[in-house]
């Protein structure tokens, strides 16, 4: 049970007519589930309550067709259909005593209308400064008073899809209210602009709105965005920041308050790269005097120390939380019950981000291969049924994220023994490495949870030190194998433009080395350039230039693409990243490839202009492409009497050896097969349920009346 | 009635065991409805089959969940929910006599798989030449065995949702039976690789396959990409082309063939800025003799003429159309009834592909305000109610797309009188001088269609070389006015970024000129070297640059964007665009600013470094943004009593006088407006139909079982 130090983490809080069971909060966050994935996400979010969340909030909700962010799938509280979708939410979060909350949204410039194709209102006339063809038109006073019904109609259908909190969005320049307060969206002459307190005019009249309508049914709290680092452009914690709080105080039941803004958003979300848990402490302590009501903060907390001193200190009185509670649903039950060493911690590498807002798919997560499962493939991350062939024992080759995972929910449903062999002396594949590139130690999180948790398992054994051959795996008395051998970094510079290796490399007529060599072994370059061959698009390459660049090496990136590394554009480092290669002065040579090495150097050509030059360097690194370590599994697969007389009823693959992919898809792959293990073909994922609409037999077409 | 010169294109064709009516077919094309949406999806293709298209195609249309291309919208046939979906579309398709075709697709390495988080089977491992961290493994023989029934399986459940043709992809190397066919992908040494024969003996065993299926209950054909204009890297029509044709050709019932790739699909969408009518026939000339099938072939083909050349030319048989059919889903009705004029002519601007593939939006059209909104609004392209205060009449000021749109269809919709007053002597608004701009001529047919349309309505009437003011108005005797008076370049330099105006512009240190002053008053530039400020992001800043340019001007773009004109990658048109550019000698300045401008020249920073330096130039054009020019509208609002007094029930607005957009836009929010005009309150647009499912009343969450 809880250790009576970390009491104050427990103790109820009030925030108006409510009470938080303890201080505990998952803020609003993505998940493109929205209200038309509605069981997906109920689904998420009672995990979430179940695990100890007091309150658990909606992402991003609209209040208005006006204010769309199609074709993102954010939450909508448009409609009595709406309501209907988001009660399944509330009550599976009641079900557990957790307090249901509902984050209002008018994006205005920030919502591009992609869906309804409407015009949306604006503080002033004007266009985004991220996208610049989304624009505004200036609302008169009229106009700004409906708006704020809109706020007061959504602010009723909450409170009928029985949410217990509203919490009014003015975070980020997300949202319109936080645009009213500052004077770079705010250029009104009239009793909304210019002081501060005709900038805050607009909340100030929303809160009392929403308050009157709402009543004692639901706490009325603002997601608040004290401190936008953006200099004028923005509002400055320690100059008009704890001002606002100040004005607006008497009007709230509680503060969430947030950093950074939709354009410098990962200062808020931060990758591990950058910033570390905690990362708030001193702008939150340069407001928080300033009010007198429960103040939410957040700052990856993973914790329990530093969540503890984050209250004790002044900061917040409220632990929020959104990628911690993605990583780790049950965080607080966990140190609730002292189970400190079983929290999943979040690595911070943003991949939830990036696949929600980046790609705009689905919430996924690196650590918690559940996240986002829990309705469409019933996954629940700290249940596991027992295996309808848990009589049978498995071994799994491959130490790496996959076969970890795959091993310890094999463990999980009760298989009779699983073994996890490695070549190498130590777990991780090639994460082991990895985790070593500058700004990614956090990202060892996957190995070292993972590992704690097979050590409480009785069936799970580590085999570690021993290279299995197809042949010692046919003798080792296995019933079922899962090949998890990981990938390698191609040496020939095959890559996905050429399909073929890259002239002069079979030659060494410049040395050349993969990363693995470079990193894993330590291989010394020869020589002051180095330029790397860049097909990852991702941390690898960029890794590499940074940790070349920092060693005194003159380094230049040659990428196909318009920019090296742009999925960092979805996981917030790329800004970073780019100023510290650009601190290193390496050069970057974009929309290039190398058509082959020569003894001059890599003849580089331009792919728009079809300029050629030759690039003189002393070595090349190349980050081409990886390749699957699958000769295993295809020399194990290749005779079925073999398999047969050995006893083996299955082989399987799983991660980097089917298709290397990032560590999320690896840690993915194994956890599905483990989940799988006793299904009629655990090659072939089993069918997921889709939320969409069925036509009934014979449907006509339901139309609109007749055609207009 | 038709004039008997076309009856050619009207003679009834066999394929296999069906009739195609005419030899008009609507090819398979995108529309983010998929299978998810089913009534738009049935709505849209209905409306094609009543506008006499003999076949009307589904976009691709996956085969399996380990093919997916999420978070795009594409069709499925993975289960019988799906089944039941797209027969929605069969049945309304039927209603008009015409046949329903589907397009089966596996993706390989072509699918991101972001939804099904499945690994994808490939003829040879790899990665995709687009997005290199999309991969897939190599298939063995078995799983080749494995995928051929995954599409036996789909035809199947196609031929019991009621299409009468498969269509088979096999093009844009985008479906894994065209990555057989060559040995960029294909690396195999086993019978699928090596030999012509071997490469085509995947699609042709599927062919054969999927014949064995479905019997004579429907046509089987294949959609081939016969042409990649890739070099060694694809397939060439004069050299294993035809081959391939000839090969296949006992296999099909029919060829629906098609040039370019995926990655360079603005070859076979190209836009009207590189490409004529008919850009196809001599590819499809180099062909054609190969094969006794029915062969369908595209060109972006509006004009009845050009289509009959076209069949008669031996270029094709069966006249394809995707863009075509949205900007005039009666098109062929319009030629069978000689009604040539009303053909509403696709102008090649590509917002289609762009809002579906590069947006990830919905379908919409230019030309064809009503195209996606068939079934969520209920309008029809060609049918209008009588509005329910037809007896009023309406003055719309401004003669552009915005308000021409609206004019058309008011007087579609028979109000009493409609008057289009503008300033100009001409009409067109802006679009009068964009469409002047290298590249853009076609775009001239927004207004060229609208002008016919509105010379046949007796109730509307042109008012040209008026400017109204708000007196004028007042006093003009209408019931209700539509204000439609567009936009206009910022003069000041004010943009996005710091909404400020640009230090240096009030001063004229440098001469600066916006577009208007440039192109449509014929300013001249003052030296030769120009400096282009661009926040547009679109056509604006490139167009000009290749104007002075061309003229002779030494022309540099300062954008903080990472590209000049990036949303010209979703219209196919940047890199034909960057390359005229290149040769032009345009030098582009990418993620920096223009701090101010000095007599010394422009102060740019770069955004990322922080890098600053001065660029001399003899003179700036400025396309910040645009002002919506609202004055008119926002002084008319601005009394009510003095309305009443003139007798005027409504003040509208529509188009860029509301927010400046893109032409789409403007035309959609003219035709919305007219479209709702008896509506309770025209401002604000009808709530429209939204497909998703809703939950019942109380429902709990329907869990897999318990959680597992």
């Amino acid at each position: 049970m809880r250790d009576s130090r970390y009491d104050l983490l427990f103790e109820p809080i009030k925030i108006g007519p409510k009470t938080l069971r303890n201080r505990f909060v998952q803020v609003p966050h993505c998940t493109n589930f929205g209200t038309d994935l509605p069981y997906s996400q109920a689904a998420l979010r009672a995990v979430k309550a179940e695990g100890g969340w007091a309150m658990i909030n909606t992402e991003y909700c609209s209040i208005s067709p006006e204010s769309d962010d199609y074709p993102r799938n954010f939450a909508r509280l448009w409609d009595e259909d709406d309501v209907a979708n988001l009660s399944v939410t509330t009550r599976e979060v009641h079900k557990h005593e957790s307090l249901a909350g509902v984050e209002l949204w008018y994006g205005s410039i920030e919502a591009g209308n992609w869906e309804t194709r409407m015009a949306g209102r604006g503080v002033s006339g004007g266009f985004d400064d991220d996208i610049f063809t989304q624009g505004v038109y200036e609302m008169t006073v009229e106009e700004i008073l409906e708006l704020q019904q809109l706020y007061v109609d959504a602010a009723d259908r909450a409170m009928r899809a029985g949410f217990d909190v509203i919490n009014v969005y003015a975070g980020h320049f997300h949202s319109i209210a936080h645009q009213f307060m500052t004077p770079y969206y705010n250029k009104r002459t009239d009793q909304y602009g210019g002081s501060l307190e005709n900038r805050c005019r607009f909340l100030q009249e929303v809160l009392v709105k929403v308050r009157d309508t709402v009543g004692d049914n639901c706490a009325v709290g603002v997601r608040f965005g004290f401190e936008s680092q953006r200099g004028d452009a923005g509002i400055t914690a320690s100059e008009e920041g704890y001002l606002i709080i100040q004005h607006l105080d008497d009007l709230v039941d509680f503060w969430d308050l947030q950093v950074g803004t939709h354009s410098n958003w990962n200062i808020d979300s931060a990758p591990s790269r950058t910033h570390a848990e905690g990362f708030n402490g001193t702008w939150m302590k340069q407001v928080k005097p300033f009010t007198s009501k429960p103040v939410i903060g957040v700052g990856r907390y993973v914790s329990p120390d530093a969540m503890l001193a984050a209250v004790r200190d002044g900061e917040m009185d409220i632990i929020g939380a959104a990628r911690p509670s993605i990583a780790d649903p049950f965080l607080p039950k966990k140190i609730e019950e002292g189970r400190f060493e079983d929290i999943r911690e979040c690595i911070g590498c943003n991949m939830c981000i990036g696949s929600v807002w980046g790609v705009g798919s689905r919430l996924i997560c690196t650590q918690n291969a559940t996240a986002g499962e829990e309705y469409r493939r019933g996954w629940h991350p700290e249940s596991f049924s027992t295996a309808g062939n848990s009589d049978l024992n498995v071994l799994v080759v491959g130490a790496g994220p996959a076969g970890l995972e795959c091993a310890r929910v094999l463990g999980e449903r009760g298989m009779s023994a699983v073994h996890v062999a490695d070549a190498a002396s130590s777990i991780g594949g090639s994460l082991d490495w990895i985790a070593g590139l500058p700004g990614l130690s956090e990202w060892r999180r996957v190995l070292d949870w993972r590992s704690t948790q097979i050590d409480k398992l009785a069936n799970v054994e580590l085999v570690l030190g021993r290279r299995l051959s197809a042949q010692d795996i046919l003798e080792y008395g296995a019933d079922l194998v899962v090949c998890a051998n990981g990938s390698s970094w191609d040496a020939t510079g095959h890559n996905p433009l050429t399909r073929a290796p890259l002239t002069g490399v079979a030659e060494q007529v410049i040395p050349t080395f993969t990363p693995e060599q470079l990193v894993r072994d330590g291989a010394n370059l020869p020589g002051q350039s180095v330029l790397i061959y860049d097909f990852d698009g991702y941390f690898m390459a960029v890794s590499i230039a940074e940790l070349l660049a920092a060693a005194g090496k003159q380094v230049t990136i040659v990428t196909p693409e318009a920019e090296a590394g742009g999925f960092l554009h979805h996981t917030g480092e790329f800004e970073p990243v780019h100023r510290r290669l650009h601190e290193l002065k390496v050069q970057v040579r974009t929309s290039s490839t190398i058509e082959e090495l020569t003894s001059g150097g890599a003849v580089v050509v331009h792919g728009l202009t079809g300029d050629r030059e030759i690039v003189g360097t002393d070595s090349v690194v190349l980050t081409t492409q990886r390749n699957p370590n699958d000769d295993l599994y295809r020399d194990l697969t290749s005779d079925s009497e073999r398999l047969e007389a050995a006893g083996i009823t299955g082989v399987y693959r799983a991660g980097d050896c089917v298709v290397p992919r990032r560590i999320v898809d690896a840690v993915f792959d194994g956890h599905r097969l483990a989940r799988e293990i006793d299904s009629p073909d655990p090659r072939t994922p089993l069918p997921f349920h889709r939320e969409r609409i069925v036509a009934p037999p014979g449907a006509a077409l339901p139309l609109i009346g007749t055609w207009q």
